[in-house]
């Protein structure tokens, strides 16, 4: 190892122009963030490529130097890692709601009235379950939110949401097989006898019986969707030898950084949410890269200002940004820090988008390119180009000095 | 043939901030290099792609745009090209070095004390061997460096080097089959049989018996790397229609050179080092342009500074190729005049490095973009964009009038 890296991923910070032909990043004043960009090298990224709209998923596996093609088998194990399930070869992994339906299985409300703290005591009356010699695992996330996981022989990936995704009342879907094979016809029905238990096992639950008894919606049902089959892959370690470790406060991210063999660190105050402590991460990452080599922090707030479409809290998430780079940049001597986005948010879409993200790398030799700002229209004019989301690795492998020759 | 065309690689050119934020060549006064840029088209490039680190012969094949996973075959075969061995189809070549080991076959120096023109004679000593049916070929190169072909029925590349490539004194190695391959194991097994046949005649060559006499290392073993197999490929000829030659000082060049089928045009002067005569690489040049449509010109020493971490050599360089830049340019009319570099080689590293390398096109019509200076940052956001290798070579054959439209 020559050098350390620190990579900073803000979700969603990519947008469009918002407010006098400029983008929020442009919009906001960001000392360091612009200091560092015209010290370093800048560049502007497509994650999956032109004109793709990246999952959350996929981008970031591609930003670890994944082929997405190769490696992507699916969200639902992405989850199942980052709420700390130890996933064994050919387990499929569900993402699920806790939901309330009514009598007739109409889905009333798909979060069943945003649980608070409810979910890991619901998700205790679901252990043990057993289909088929199928082995259920169960774990409650955030909110209303949960991961299913499917342990056994003969599985498949290969099927459909029970999620309905739609806030009209429409009855809860029946798990499809989605090709016309033995095991996903078998994971389908799995599927479908656990949904029906859980509604059983729910329905009678005493935590249940109370919300209903204060007017609140019952968590009477768990609806799947995003399955996807865990397969054992190469981590970064192998593939370049040096050790990794991620600061992310949502389970997703926590799950993809698992599954490339980072270890994951808990940071007291890293919620994921835009009141996410900044100083806290900073000073996490900073004792992290004593230990290790490379740090991947996860901010973010900036993707769920920009799904909210809420341009004053996506500027506040980039001046946290600012500060947190203001507290890595003093380890300029020994590590290279790198700030990008895994996709774009425009506020204007709500939604993610295919605009490509800014990109800037600096650290010790790094080129100094003419790029004063960092911003999606600046950092398009730097140095490194337009990058794919899948190359940034080889560039930053090749700075640590981990990288080999092709050819002699 | 519309237009010729004269491409000049300067070897490790390519290199990241060593002063005041600046690369070498935005260090350095170059007058002419800066104003073609200014007259023509700029970029930058990645050889192999963006965070692969190019070696100098499969940075050249694709330079010379031929697809490196299709064409390259190891190093020795360029090498063998190189001192002007006339290989067959299913030769096996091999780099060598003359080295010293003691009577228990430990490696006292990989370079023989680095020999100055013994090896040719000491060369004559190992001809004419042969095992099992296989033909030896030994050459001396320059110094210490030597080739050797293996001809004959079913021999395999895929075997280990005898040289344990570390200052510290080890053992040679056995060559290893890296196959479990029935020609593999065999060509390891003559391999090292050559070896031994090596150590013993020329342990006991007059020429070693003076040295040791005069205190000097005796070359009293070759050791052998970079096992490759010659195959023939289509040539440029044949792929473009157009003629071709190389003005290089090393053998490598000349090598890679050969197998695309340039001829190579020896230079008196030309010697791959920093005291390269660059006045009659550039009176060759315009000689050769009498007679070939595409000149190829390698200029090695940027390179070697580079490896030796030494600014002055590098910048001295630069002024070299500007020098060259400057006589070259005065066929503006009838050619195309490319100045760039295989890879980069940081001063700061000392090695080969993925970071991308500036690209000038100047010539008849070009598009003149707002790139005044040649050197990475400037180049960078030029109208050519960030190019791989392998396509810059279609870019020119086009220039060329040589290119063919697809479709209609």
């Amino acid at each position: 190892m020559e050098k350390k890296a620190i990579l900073v991923v803000v979700d969603g910070l990519g947008d469009r122009s918002v407010k006098e032909g400029k983008t929020p990043l442009q919009l906001t004043p960001k000392k360091h963030l612009d200091d560092l960009a015209k010290r370093g090298s800048t560049g502007i990224m497509s994650t999956l490529g032109r004109g793709i709209i990246p999952g959350s998923d996929t981008a970031h596996l591609a930003l670890f130097g994944y082929d997405i093609n190769r490696y992507y088998k699916g969200r639902g194990p992405f989850e199942a890692l980052g709420v700390g399930i130890d996933l064994k070869e050919g387990d499929v992994a569900f993402r699920c709601n806790f939901a309330t339906v009514d009598k007739d299985g109409r889905v009333i409300d798909r979060r069943a009235g945003r649980l608070k703290d409810e979910g890991k005591e619901l998700a205790k009356s679901l252990q043990g379950i057993e289909v088929e010699g199928v082995k259920v695992i169960f774990s409650s996330s955030t909110e209303h939110r949960g991961v299913l996981v499917l342990r056994g022989e003969g599985l498949s990936p290969e099927i459909s949401d029970t999620d309905p995704h739609t806030a009209e009342s429409l009855p809860f879907k029946e798990a499809r097989p989605l090709k016309n094979d033995e095991r996903a016809k078998r994971t389908a029905k799995i599927v479908n006898e656990i949904v029906k238990r859980s509604q059983e096992i729910l329905s009678s639950h005493p935590l249940n019986k109370e919300r209903e008894e204060e007017g609140k919606l019952p968590a009477n049902i768990i609806l799947t969707r995003g399955a996807g089959i865990y397969q054992k892959i190469p981590s970064l370690k192998e593939k370049y030898g040096f050790s990794s470790c991620c600061i992310a406060g949502a389970a997703l991210y926590k799950g993809v950084a698992k599954y490339v063999g980072m270890e994951v660190l808990e940071v007291p105050g890293a919620t994921g949410r835009i009141d996410t402590d900044i100083e806290a991460k900073a000073r996490e990452s900073k004792k992290a890269l004593k230990t290790f080599d490379f740090v991947f922090i996860h901010i973010k707030g900036a993707d769920n200002a920009s799904h909210d479409g809420n341009l004053r809290d996506k500027m506040l998430m980039i001046q946290k940004v600012d500060r947190l780079v203001e507290l890595l940049r003093e380890e300029e001597e020994n590590a290279y820090l790198i700030v990008t986005a895994d996709h774009s948010t425009p506020l204007s879409l709500k939604r993610h988008s295919s605009d490509p993200v800014p990109l800037m790398i600096y650290g010790p030799g790094i080129r100094q390119d003419k790029v004063e700002l960092f911003d999606e229209i600046s950092t398009s004019s730097g140095c490194l180009g337009h990058l794919k989301g899948v190359e940034l690795m080889k560039v930053i492998v090749d700075l640590m000095g981990c990288s080999h020759m092709v050819g002699s």
